[in-house]
């Protein structure tokens, strides 16, 4: 990465040296920056870094390269232990190997302030991650203030008014995001993962039954009822205008079938529609104009799906999530991998080494197959983190699936991916990041909070 | 626990209603309070409190006591959604279980910033901890700014001005501890432990051989010069006055023969002086007019130990430390459990469950062997922790340890301990402390850092 090793100080006044660097110029190189866009995933986020005597210059054809050569001009400073900053001559070209780096995280089954997403985007662009997956609502608690049916957050939220999603503080995530060349894609969860969503919208789930009676509870959405319909389209016409992104994220993991299996009405229609009710489901997004993600059980399932579906990969164990790949692939679907990359799951030791190791292209398939898979998302599902162990949860562990998803393939030593990660540890600990340590060891300036 | 429910207002002014509580009374009811002093394995933590009207009275025979009833009665309030706080009227008789109860931080691996050990000092106050047992300096590091031997620090610390405790913040850290009746057990682990120490006491380490040749690595601390002999002396002599506490922690765990066998030297003193070593360092804490504690290992390697010497068990599975609890008592010893209660290592979910479920009593012996149990510590060891992580990793674990130290025998209704627990750790985010969840839920107040 680094072409040259001459040492150069970095000027804070007027009068500098002769081996002082005073100047970063910054060209975007086309005739349009994108700099009043939304990034998306054919966004070009390539850049050249040429740090040098008398001026650093970086060059990239739109904005959202030149967000990243920035991130890497910071990080080739160092300091000595005076403070006196230095750079190394250096040039650099650098452009990413997957298109779609993402970060999932929950808000649903503990709310995160807003403080929380906030800082975490912050993070993703310092490890150049370039799509926030907001899981917004599930069965727990629905945050998310929707303006047509308030009803949802008001009676679904963990609490009204403190444990909610303004459309002031949706729409400042969105912005803060795109201002680091993120994108933000919304989930929203169906037709299981929907307890929440029933508080506030009658009708709008299966009411289960025990025997021949209804026995209380509820199951997925109630695919049987025009309701159903008119509110699924209504609510996702205002998902598709609050959230600028092309795709939304619709689910359709974990679907319990035994409630409509249990329920004598929705056994009936099931016999005469068998799966039409998410195929209308996706229609209803086709006609907002947005694409859509999905987990990859809809397609496991056999639904009929655009050909332009984006499959998302997280069941199994590394040889079933291999196969899957493969068969998505195969299939001609574009596709996404998490699988072994879920960091809610702990465990003691250096677990990065796993992540760091995981290549969303290993599995058997053809050059054709490879070129379907657009990237991947680290998980951290939030049964178990809240904003008091979200950050350093997450950080440096998702460092390793960034440098995964941005450099070469054959970027895989994992000693040097120890230095490196280290080092970049500290660097967001530096910056008021929590990141936790990886093994024994110190930073110059350790974390200020508790 | 609560003797009635009939509910009390709070009044904030002079102006009170007839239900309203607008004083709490605090007695200490033995001619001397303790307050000046230091806390003690035999210190009297009991305390009674009655709340009622015309006012709540807290009795306690010592200052001890009282501290533990003002964080009871702090602990009953309630508040409603207009934040108008209510307490019940009740009455409580309350005492520990067990005389010894402490949290293990480790400041060797990771540096930890006093910030971070006054905050968890403060937290273990909220959860009636007693025993702070920092072990504070091992083979990374050595941040204990030793005023005898300077170099010790200066040498094996990470940063020799930003990585160490001076004697200012090791004073400090008494100090707050007492204040909230805890005390402070410092760990100097040898004779193993020690490889930071070498690096500022020449020959205090063993050359270890490779065949006939020194291999320029170093071994435990070298048994065989006078001069280790006068350095530990004064050593100790140091801690002995600089930390107040009756009990020194002197480590002696997994000492590696290998160097010392490697080296001929020692290969021969040991063949005429087996086990002398650790008696003769043990022997120096003693005149020093200390207790000591020690690791298990040093009692199963069968050294002949002072008979008030305090048996550190950390070691195997369930049916191994119970038996290592019954051979230690049935040697007369007293006794410390911490094997199930190493919080440093992690799993997904609530591992919680295992460490409220460990009884430090439950093992085969006599009435008077289980006697011999003064209680327990949960560990946080150090090698993955620092001040990114350190507190939401060890609350609200280690208050399932602080309810199974405190509470009768037979509280062990998991259900009951979940619902306390979650309370209790949405109070210790109220007050700025970042518990982890246990499960997914919400706090009135949710954190406010990141």
């Amino acid at each position: 990465m680094f072409g040259s090793t001459k040492k150069l100080g970095l000027s804070k006044s007027r009068r500098t040296g002769p081996s002082e660097l005073t100047e970063l110029q910054v060209w975007i190189t086309s005739p349009d920056s994108e700099c009043d866009d939304y990034p998306s995933v054919t966004s070009d986020e390539s850049y050249e870094l040429s740090v040098d005597l008398p001026f650093a210059v970086l060059k990239a054809p739109k904005v959202w390269g030149a967000l990243h050569g920035l991130e890497t001009f910071s990080q080739l400073l160092y300091e000595d232990e005076y403070g006196a900053k230095s750079v190394n001559a250096t040039t650099i070209s650098d452009f990413p190997r997957f298109a779609h780096r993402g970060i999932l995280l929950d808000s649903s089954r503990h709310f995160l302030p807003i403080k929380v997403i906030l800082a975490n985007l912050e993070t993703m662009a310092m490890n150049k991650f370039n799509v926030f997956h907001w899981h917004i609502v599930d069965d727990q608690s629905f945050p998310y203030l929707s303006r047509t049916f308030p009803q949802l957050s008001q009676q679904g939220a963990y609490h009204p008014y403190t444990h909610v999603y303004t459309p002031a503080d949706v729409k400042m995530v969105i912005e803060f995001a795109r201002l680091r060349g993120i994108r933000v894609i919304p989930e929203f969860d169906t037709p299981g993962h929907t307890q929440s969503w029933g508080k506030g919208q009658k009708d709008l789930l299966t009411p289960c039954y025990s025997g021949s009676k209804p026995s209380g509870t509820f199951g997925p959405i109630n695919p049987i009822l025009n309701t159903t319909y008119d509110f699924m389209n209504q609510f996702f016409k205002e998902i598709s205008t609050v959230f600028p992104d092309a795709y939304v994220h619709l689910g359709g993991d974990e679907v319990d079938f035994t409630c409509w299996r249990s329920n004598p009405d929705i056994q009936q229609f099931m016999e005469q529609h068998r799966f039409q009710t998410r195929l209308q489901l996706l229609d209803i997004v086709t006609t907002t104009n947005k694409g859509y993600m999905i987990w990859q059980e809809v397609f496991d399932n056999g639904v009929k799906l655009k050909p332009d579906t984006l499959i998302h990969v997280w069941k199994g164990n590394q040889e079933q999530y291999q196969n899957e790949m493969a068969n998505v692939t195969s299939s001609g679907y574009q596709t996404l991998l998490s699988t072994p990359w879920y960091l809610n799951r702990i465990s003691y030791g250096q677990d990065w080494h796993g992540y760091y190791k995981a290549d969303p292209q290993d599995f058997k398939g053809t050059e054709e197959q490879k070129k379907l898979v657009i990237g991947g998302e680290a998980c951290l599902w939030g049964e178990y983190v809240d904003a008091t162990n979200l950050t350093p949860r997450l950080w440096p562990r998702a460092s390793a699936v960034a440098e995964r998803l941005w450099s070469a393939k054959d970027v895989t030593d994992i000693n040097d991916a120890f230095n490196r990660l280290s080092m970049h540890r500290c660097r967001m600990v530096e910056r008021g990041i929590p990141a936790e340590p990886l093994f024994s060891s110190y930073c110059p300036r350790e974390y200020k909070g508790i």
